[in-house]
């Protein structure tokens, strides 16, 4: 165990070199790697809707697209519009750029087709690099390739969540990337996107603790590298003692909490939380599904990933699990989970944003989100962006839950230790885990 | 104005030559109609359910083939099952088969694909083919044969339905055959598939009667020919003395009918008709929406068909009413809805399927389905068939209406004027219009 | 068994003396009943909307009073209207009256409370005995009083129905008349209200036949007593050969059925019925539950009444099943449901509309209504009523089936062999029963 | 304008002397003030529940009684159970108690009717006063005394809320108070219940400004006072300088709002709050409607309250607007709202929890709820009460937004300047109202 010191201002994160800068080498590389991991899809995958909340990979495709066309190659940039209807076909929630295609709606766009989409993307590409390497982009326009950039990496990991979701309901559990199974192709997506990277396993050794004094202590971004502007301002934030497990919950610490009635006792849940597990019938995290037969492992739960159906490994963090459960368990254990104060101070001493494939040792980054205390709140004195880019965080800012860290899904470069994600309280197709928080008394 | 006397038994329908006989001619004939239609549609086309009543292409193209796997390539005749989860992805509702895929999620099977789909049928195709070259097939066999085409042509109308259905969500309002404009294209569907034929329109005279003087008159299907169980058993009915319109209602008269209230006035409607009105907020027929600015044409109406939007034409035929709404423009013409029967002993004099791509005169058949006051229910004596096809119409019989004659969207062989469609009383996706009956006193 | 000739027009139902006038003494004998059957329930039990399709006590109350002032009270007939609002609060569904309370939130309206609608009764029963004391009323305003003694009739059922399920959904499951126990009350209600009557009790032997020949028969109302305009043009129909059960479906058969796993055999179920089945998770009739401990009689099961919860009798007609159950019912006996000419038929020759309390041996009337095979349309050249009272039948001509008969909640008086009840296919709380129909070939 | 020093520990609210003690007199007055509320309403009122949000005043009132006979009068007080029956239908939600009646089918319970709950309430009475006078209650005993008059001070204003929920769907928009019109009554409820006080109306002049520094400060409950558990422990926030309108935002400022397009601006709005915005079609707070005729003093709205319907009064402050409008309107004006440490810190210098009906100037207490920008969560270091009374408020803290202070329903004495009240942000039957806040940069 260590005892950590209040944080100082100097241990803020430092941004060593901005990882996507608005150049074309990070353009074409971000760009590059949604299509990649589009490729593993075929076009009946690509367009199909599974749940008002998620959205179909041709639309991710697009609708990041639409975004360099929309606030990137507007006038004056020379650039010719590809299709006038994709402004409304394509827009998410930006109100004041104008109407849109109802969310819920998304996947009833079967024309304009795949092909379409690629034809649009490759369009735009031409415009954006052309306008990079003819110098076309001030400043602001430079900040919103960036900002592009980022967006775009968020959809990368939103794609890999909804085509989970999707083909989690197909009766057949194909994996993603199945469908090229014994074909040639060069353009496999990265091993690190179909599951947790093996080093997240370790033994079901207890966890140990980090553990901090409290006091004063600053939180949020500082610095000249890229953040959304819900990561600003960087503020004060008084904190009692406390301690954070130094790994995430497992899957066989999971199967306790199953095994001694988590998921029937009331006391246990917050109110909200055991309505959703009655109505829904919750008996274990999402993409779970009981053996038939016990394995002769002992297994007794299947997990289905982008990987296919597997049986559940003890030792691998439990992903999937909604914000409900994250904290019945944490009940459960006689804890809680941590504030996005407390989890922040951890990550910036004990954790790194992985710069390549590697989670950290202590799994703050590259494995799963985790769930925090702390509802998705805008920090004292925070402004939203200018312009449409505004609607980006601000908006949401009410019944939704920060989720800190990254995953395995996360695209290298876009995880930082001050990053607030954020979801409603019962999501369970984000890449979610849990760290446990113990107050120090 | 035809006064006609009661008509006997040998008026009955004459089964000149069963138009698909369960042999290799009409099996390919019928099997490469379904994929000619389906040609026009790309893989994202075909893939996805705009509504739990509809199911996307590849389904129809997937099931219709399941059914002839499913009851004629059993054993023993020789045949290598395909796929075996496609007995669960492709039943549609035959209980006695066996679990399957609920319904308002046929659109999540993204995978088997498209091509996989073509696969399939070419596969069993060759199993059918072979078995009818060599014989495999008992009596029983064949007429599983006969049906699983004529289950087949019924689904290549529920297809072209379906299509439309989704691509009226698009917002780009899409031509059934957009897809290939301008690309050399050998596999057009024909020209009847797409919008009602020019033979159907007609000047704005009045329609003319047809008058009958009732009495004790038979229907339902009689002699060799195929009919499905529910045009069975043959038998009679007593009629008062009425009259049928000889041709359908024009969207000029729908006009009328809008232009006069028709879809405020509750006295006009069925209560749930007037229901269904107000919480759908029904102001015409489906796929109408009103031109902004009045056309030079004078239009007011445009409407959306697989042929893409256009302006209404006051000759054509109305089309996309639900029972509901030709129950009131009759109610509002001082008439009524022709009964089964009425209609039957009608098309048997004055109407004719046609057998090729014309509509007879008199519009019984080849123009749209029509709306009678009927309920669907069985015919005295009725029994289903054998079996899990036995499933196939007697099922259905509660809170259905029935629909006479043929739509041009019906394949040419499909239609017979003892046919009973049916469909729920609110429907409008389905290729309906409506023929006025009489009272005579 | 018998066998029956075809029945004449001289067969036709006998009006021998309109038993509801439109005099005082009729006047004052239906509408103090309505007020004995609510005098059981206290204004808690009369202002609560257990369901949209149910309506408060008083709202029964208050409507059927309504009604007289509406139509029977209006100019130039001198009366003085209670309470403007009230035109507002308490139209049912009579478009052409004006607007109203929606019909799902008639429980709201808490005020006027229930002393107020008695004081509205009162007055306007004070007005309509004037009128007929005084000879303001013509012919047309005598009509209508006689059509609003009818209609109070029918919602004098409607409000045991609705107590009935009112109090189902109180989980200390209280009798209709709980509330007086132990205090004197000089108002009971008739013992006939609260449970089927004793003579309706009869040994578990097998059901007769009665025979019929079948042929062209006539239906509907004849002669000169009240019907109402949907039993109305009498008319020829043509049946085949029948036999209908000498009594109805016993507690006893349906145990059977259940023990047969009739709810779990889809191939005994209309589609729609079996969705119902699954969706409300039904596995007996309405307002049955089991018995944990199987009683010493044997029941497995009990059920709920007006009376309050009791083990079910085998010998007891079984109540509060729906169509679909009914269809399914008969499709296990091998058999099916009477259409209802058949019913009629049957019911002219062998049935009586009950004078006083006591059912018909055959049970045709006073124990349960009979669900027909015959869905609810209009008979051939019906026209509604003029005026707003046309509303009452016509307008509720689609997705219904017709019930015959009447059950012991039918007030005396009320019942015909020409009446047509009915009710969607998944309805429960009415006073529904089940009679077997069999081909005869 | 003042500027204050940050508060040190002693400004922490003093408790006086415990307004609610666990004595006779204050049980007496606790429970007799729910009675004076009920008097106005009668048994049908008492008894229909309006949404499944709201109860109906007769559970209020049974249901309070439940907790003294659940916590207070259990084994080993001598106590006898009013009616077993009571455990099930009068427990709300808590899970340790065992099972109860769910909560949208608490207005199915017409029985036990209003006069029995009546008899359980004085029955109760007798017990707890014996108890307390007899010194049969041991030191937890009594603090659960103490929770069970706050408890039913809670209650006392869910009561009025729930009340004019169900009043106002009443077409004919009677007043709280309508049904003793006319009527001598000695019993009448306070007027302080009906609308805010007169005190609170004020001229139109703009507000004033509380300024803060900002700095550590604490809050939470402190001392021997009571409190709930959620306001504990005390602890320390860091808050940036800010200020607070010495005022509650008025119904004039909201005209101005709705006139400036507030209710149709998307970039005003939370994206949740504009879903409900779009959704439920909200154009002005709850409870009001537009005037057909202007009103001679100009006003374009009316609003409906316990008192009835009344113009809109532009000096009134704006009542029961949703978490969602209170932000809208505070971004319109380039405001926010305050965390509810704000509010707390600025309560403890220029507010006053009333002690008897007079609201203090600035309108902290007594007036309306204040929407903060806090979602409701723990306290750091919360550990809910042991026992069932522990499912009072902690399993609550997610998907809800904290208010502060209290309104003219709140009972005297139930205020403080730590409590804490919460509600989903959307909800807009609560007695709401909106204080701004300023940064100060």
């Amino acid at each position: 165990m260590t005892s950590t010191r209040p944080p100082q201002k100097s241990d803020a994160p430092t941004q060593r070199r901005a990882p996507i800068a608005p150049d074309a080498e990070s353009y074409c590389s971000v760009r590059g790697h949604t299509e990649a991991l589009a490729a593993r899809l075929g076009p009946e995958d690509q367009v199909v809707q599974s749940m008002p909340d998620a959205s179909p990979t041709k639309w991710h495709r697009a609708h990041t697209t639409w975004f360099f066309e929309e606030f990137v190659l507007a006038e004056p940039v020379p650039h010719e519009v590809f299709d006038e209807s994709f402004r409304y076909l394509f827009n998410s929630y930006y109100e004041a750029v104008g109407e849109r295609q109802p969310r819920p709606q998304r996947g009833m766009i079967t024309r304009p087709d795949v092909a379409r989409v690629t034809e649009f993307r490759n369009h735009v590409d031409l415009s954006v690099l052309r306008a990079l390497r003819e110098g076309h982009l001030d400043a602001r326009r430079l900040e919103l390739v960036e900002l592009g950039l980022h967006h775009e990496q968020q959809h990368q990991e939103l794609l890999l969540m909804d085509a989970l979701h999707l083909l989690s309901l197909n009766p057949t559990a194909p994996a993603y990337d199945d469908r090229d199974h014994g074909r040639p192709d060069g353009q496999s997506a990265p091993v690190a996107t179909v599951a947790p990277p093996a080093a997240a396993r370790q033994p079901g050794a207890p966890a140990g603790l980090f553990e901090f004094e409290g006091g004063l202590v600053e939180i949020g971004h500082l610095g000249a590298g890229f953040a959304y502007d819900n990561e600003l301002p960087r503020h004060q934030v008084w904190l009692e003692p406390f301690a954070l497990e130094d790994r995430l919950v497992t899957c066989g610490e999971w199967c306790e909490f199953i095994e001694d009635g988590g998921y029937q006792r009331p006391e246990l849940w917050l109110s909200d939380g055991w309505h959703t597990v009655q109505s829904l019938r919750w008996d274990s995290p999402a993409y779970w599904s009981p053996l038939e037969d016990p394995a002769v492992s002992g297994a007794r739960w299947q997990r289905y990933s982008l990987g296919g159906a597997a049986e559940v490994v003890p030792e691998e963090p439990v992903a999937h699990v909604s914000h409900y459960e994250a904290d019945a368990f944490a009940r459960w254990k006689g804890a809680r989970l941590p504030s996005e104060a407390e989890w922040e101070l951890a990550a910036v001493l004990h954790g790194q944003p992985r710069s390549a494939m590697a989670p950290d040792a202590a799994q703050f980054h590259g494995v799963l989100w985790q769930w925090t205390a702390s509802a998705y709140l805008p920090y004292p004195g925070f402004s939203p962006e200018a312009g449409a880019v505004g609607e980006y965080n601000g908006k949401f800012m009410v019944n939704q839950q920060v989720l800190r860290g990254s995953s395995f899904a996360t695209p290298a470069g876009h995880a930082r230790s001050t990053y607030r994600n954020f979801f409603p309280a019962g999501s369970r197709w984000p890449f979610t885990g849990v760290r446990i928080a113990h107050d120090r008394h």
